[in-house]
């Protein structure tokens, strides 16, 4: 090539790295199911285009059916149905402490990996992964909520209006639970203003059936979480089983393998950059419409405390973790999760001051009360809407140091965590259960136990006493207006870390606690029982417990006022950017949503260019012989002897790894399958790019980026590696 | 742009940012002035298809002129002329220590930066830069160092050959400077095999007349050094003066700017990716043929125990530094050298790891073994170099720790350092001035002043104690099998660190090394006078010089049979390479090279692709408002505010700032001038990328990479930010 025409390419080529033009950031946002068929025609003409080939209907069809029914709500994760007899796939990180939980120090699957080369062998799994819903149903339930004649309507009063929401879903759930096996929620959408009842199909039996070694599952650790370029093998394989008469079951040796109505069939084919996806699951929660302050309070307050707390948990976990290879294993997930907090809160906190988004709030803002004080035919509640807004948060905002690290106790992992929930569903309990607090019902006793059983593996007694000694100290320092009684009585006040770990340890030493079946009976205690024990920690949760009270009371008093303003400032912004010829789309809330992406590279900052594929030879780049960067040598062997079988792509001339797309996704959506434009699987979502981190708060055709494995990759394990030929065959039944 | 369009022209650019493909890679090699003659007329001829016009000759006449006579030689840096009043350009941070020692805390031109606006203003340059070398004439002398009747042909033993040769080079430098204003040198090819004279005139007279502020020319600190994308403002402006009859003379007020023979044009024009240029500079060292033991040596000792070292080092200065303002400046030059040499130290084990070094040199190896078993018609000498080089190298080897250690005090910036050269020198003048070792002869003494005169600015008396007790606790742990009695005797057997600073401290309470007059009267004092002194740091200097004397004896030793046998591997290896089609050429030796390089992009590992060129755009990027990436506010108004002049590149939307290029550099490179295809300075080379560290090893074509700093980032902040145009219009006068 001369150089007069390489220089001429090089510019032709700088064009073709550019984002694809497409109509105004095409791939944004994250639809429902239901909103699929209204997407308009010139929306489907334009995927069409780009090659998809399926319809809204083959997607949902509004009677139960369709290509998403495959797609499996997990706890926080997402999952895919991908074979006829029950297979679902999911990210190793989804299923990691589902891992943890069949790990013992001498049958590691977590370090080592886990095969069962039959049915027999298939273990049964725990935790987050344990548990897989399948919707059914969706209802648009806004009348009966919040309509004219609802109570919320006629509620005098904040906390009450909260309560006559929480009421009527409850309800509302309570009857769609009356069939068999259903497992059923109503999600508030657009902060409340609409709802909308999910009944889905709980299946309770899920077994172990692949997972990669860590060192593929988790390659790179931390350091490479929300980085590109990426060659994690993030992906698990479990399945569902059922009673002999196909009804979902709790675990049973006499179980069968589901045989699901729909599954996703694996592609045979690859992907290429261009290519058109979908990534179907469960996004938790996104930000797009917050008030000015609110961002403010995001990128100043909350990721920073976050990211700094998380840090410190994490090397109280750390070290003590290092001291026996028993606690090792059993604050390993733990660290992983308060890890990916930590990274995501850093992530936040540049991203949020990178792209601008309280200086772009602030515009909004100052727009919005020029559009609106200039179209008085508007309800006049929305002109208002903004000061009201800040005014609630405001209030919010006062203590809120005391009250994130009262949660953050809570949370973590320990008998403490264990006996504040015995307390409280305790507390609960003296009331009818349509009046008890969500999660706090009859119907989550099943899960309540479970999560005791889980929790078994995973404490750690001399880990768990650092952490909660440091957040008890972090507690007290945030509460010197407002005093946390019990843990001055408990501790003293301002009390020193090694005081109140001392005392922790005279706990430990007297509580039953650590004991399951004592947790478990706990479970079902009645609040005279459990005030008139004895434990040192029931004891402190009982005194403590009055103050969560407090402070959730609080909580569901702003709710409530945000449940009236929140609508009608989205409602005031909808007007705004419908002038200017935009729409608004409704925010993440755990539900099942679909996004619409393409395999594209990106250009994290100048002069460097991100390609959007991946493959064996990066691992072996990345390869240090060393955690995170240490693959196991079966699979290196394989690696370096170019052993790809049909799994090599000959574009990257190996085994392709992971990629990139442009698709709408958030925490929650780990897991979803990555559709081709047939629906077929060709990946999993696990991941999004670090200058995408912030995408919560606004959507960036530039830099919104997440991150997938292929699943040839996965494939070329089970099938080169780990010698898994029968499970790969029921992935991808040669005909 | 339709997809199918699209991938087809990714397909296609994917073969554009290949490397461009040209005669073996052709950028490889430092050439010596006057080999460029030699080159032959395919080289030029390809060279010339690239886009370059000027010949050899313009380059090196052998006549004392050309456009090369315009490169001068700093101390460890390079430097170019670029005006017919003697401006001169080079890196900020060779100028570093002559910003540093015209600084005091209420003037701090290292953190504010320097504007000289008139002739007057210039202030005196010291350190490194203060001195400027001319290269007139380059003579082979390789007959009279080691031919058939020279002394070292003659010599009986290692270490006599040693001093024959040394005695030799002393020679005929003494001639050589009989010439008035000489600075002359005598330098070793292909480790000795070849010896040739530089005659160079040498001028003392060197000012400052522009330094950008450290945010700026330091832009980025450790984090972004070795590292691609950059946005360092890595450049400075000096001025050679010299007495009103135009002869090198020290400084004076009465000298007056030097009217140089030859100066370099600055180019009025910018470059783009894929142009040819020019690096022409004085490369320190490389190593590109040694045996598998040596790179077996430097990759698992010397530059991890360097690394560690230097972090440690770094981690004492820098908290001493933070004590207070005057420490902090006096200790800012040796932290960024140490951090240099660690950074560089970590990329050297990583590089010649991910390269192969070791394996490449183990397989080179063998092959040799095989060919010189299989031709007898080359000299047996050469068959048995590899074993003898090998066996030197092994006995070389024992006692390196304490060696090293014992070296780095040396090379500390204390009053012992001061001590010792003072000891050392007055030990060497009992000799007659040809038998003294180089450096410490009566032509060193003006520089030896010089440097008593700059250190002056950088004692930091509680940061070298802690530095030198850390440095002599470490020799004491690594010569327990030889021990150093000069610090046994001072500080005690295996003396703690706290012990040894306790020690240190009464010394320095003692000591009248810390007054500049004392140590230039050392600098001049006889044997008699220093093995008599009371002062604390003398006496231990006296002490401990026996033990430094018989350090390098035994390297004598070594380096004399080294004379011997490794131009004999070095034949025996360019045999085999000539066999093969392939060359050898002479390593780097501080000697005058040009490499001839691209402006070219290149992929750091899978998925990441860099571009070759960066901007203001990336400047703001990348701020924090923080070190090290603080940019000052009137750097960034202009910057935001997009006030770009004429020297915005229509290709990036803004000022150009860096740009790479696949020169053939190493350390000493700094400086160089990158010249355009008619030998104009578009930049200044300061720095390789990662991957390219350990370049030194070995070369590599996709991979080798040199930074550089665009010239019009620099004239953009002359012009647009400091308003200096008088010397924008000296450097770029328009006609």
């Amino acid at each position: 090539m001369t150089p007069r025409l390489r220089s001429a390419l090089l510019l032709l080529c700088a064009s073709a790295f550019l984002p694809v033009p497409s109509p105004a950031s095409a791939d944004e946002g994250q639809w429902p199911p239901e909103a699929l068929a209204t997407l308009g025609t010139a929306r489907w003409g334009e995927l069409s285009s780009r090659g998809l080939a399926v319809t809204a209907k083959d997607l949902w069809d509004g009677q139960g059916g369709g290509l998403l029914t495959a797609v499996l709500g997990l706890g926080g994760c997402t999952g895919a149905l991908v074979s006829e007899e029950g297979l679902f796939l999911t990210n190793h990180h989804c299923a990691f402490s589902a891992i943890q939980l069949a790990s013992t120090p001498e049958k590691n699957y977590l370090r080592d990996g886990f095969v069962a080369r039959t049915r027999a062998e298939e273990v049964e799994a725990r935790g987050g992964a344990g548990r897989v819903l399948i919707l059914s149903r969706l209802v648009d339930v806004t009348d009966r909520v919040r309509g004219p004649k609802s109570a919320f309507a006629k509620a005098k009063g904040d906390a009450a209006r909260f309560e006559a929401v929480e009421r009527a879903k409850k309800e509302i759930v309570a009857e769609c639970e009356k069939a068999p096996d259903r497992r059923c929620a109503v999600a508030a959408f657009e902060d409340g203003r609409t709802f909308r009842l999910m009944e889905q199909v709980e299946f309770r039996d899920v077994r172990l059936v692949y997972a990669p070694p860590r060192g593929v599952g988790d390659f790179g650790g931390e350091e490479d979480n929300f980085r590109w370029p990426r060659h994690t093998g993030d992906f698990t394989v479990l399945r569902v089983y059922v009673s002999p008469d196909g009804k979902p079951a709790p675990f049973s040796k006499e179980n069968v393998p589901y045989r699901p109505k729909t599954w996703l069939k694996v592609a045979s084919k690859g992907i290429a950059e261009g290519d058109v996806v979908m990534i179907a699951g469960y996004p938790g929660r996104t930000q797009r419409y917050l008030t000015p302050s609110a961002v403010a309070n995001q990128e100043k307050w909350f990721y920073p405390l976050r990211g700094r707390t998380f840090s410190d948990l994490i090397a109280i976990l750390e070290t003590e973790g290092r001291k026996d290879p028993d606690t090792g294993l059993r604050v390993a997930s733990a660290i992983k999760s308060y890890g990916n907090g930590e990274t995501n809160a850093r992530g936040q906190v540049e991203g949020l001051a990178r792209n601008g988004v309280l200086a772009k709030a602030e515009a909004e803002a100052k727009e919005l009360a020029g559009f609106l004080a200039s179209r008085k035919d508007l309800p006049a509640d929305w002109a208002v809407a903004p000061a009201e807004l800040e005014r609630i948060l405001a209030a919010d905002r006062a203590g809120q140091d005391r009250r994130f690290f009262l949660e953050e106790i809570e949370k973590l992992t320990s008998v403490l965590g264990s006996a504040l929930s015995a307390v409280r569903r305790a507390d609960e309990r003296r009331k009818p259960d349509l009046e008890r607090e969500a999660g706090y019902q009859e119907r989550d006793l099943d899960r309540a136990r479970q999560r005791e059983r889980d929790v078994t593996r995973s404490l750690a007694p001399s880990a768990a006493r650092k952490a909660l000694a440091y957040l008890v100290s972090k507690t007290q320092a945030a509460s010197r207006e407002r005093p946390v009684g019990a843990f001055d009585a408990a501790f003293g006040k301002e009390a020193a870390v090694e005081a109140i770990e001392a005392k922790l340890s005279e706990m430990d030493a007297a509580t039953a606690l650590g004991d399951e079946t004592v947790r478990l009976a706990n479970v079902d205690a009645s609040w005279t029982a459990l005030a008139a024990s004895n434990d040192p920690y029931l004891k402190l949760a009982v005194a403590l417990h009055p103050y969560l009270v407090a402070l959730r009371a609080a909580r569901k008093e702003t709710d409530g006022a945000l449940l009236v303003w929140r609508p009608r400032y989205l409602s005031a912004l909808e007007a705004l950017r419908k002038s200017k010829g935009k729409a608004i789309y409704p925010d993440a809330n755990s539900t099942l949503r679909v996004s619409f992406a393409t395999v594209k590279g990106y250009s994290p900052r100048e002069a460097v260019t991100f390609t959007p594929r991946t493959s064996l030879k990066g691992v072996l780049e990345k390869e240090r012989g060393a955690e995170p960067f240490a693959t196991p040598k079966k699979v290196l062997d394989a690696a370096r002897a170019a052993d790809f079988g049909r799994w090599a792509d000959p574009l990257l001339g190996s085994v392709p790894v992971g990629f990139l797309t442009d698709g709408d996704t958030t925490g929650g959506n780990s897991g979803s399958p990555t559709m081709n434009g047939s629906g077929e699987v060709v990946g999993l979502n696990f991941d999004r790019v670090w200058e995408n981190v912030a995408g919560d708060f606004g959507w960036n055709p530039e830099r919104s980026r997440n991150v997938n494995v292929d699943l040839r990759y996965a494939l070329w394990m089970m099938e080169r590696v780990d010698g898994a030929g029968a499970l790969v065959q029921e992935l991808l039944p040669s005909k």
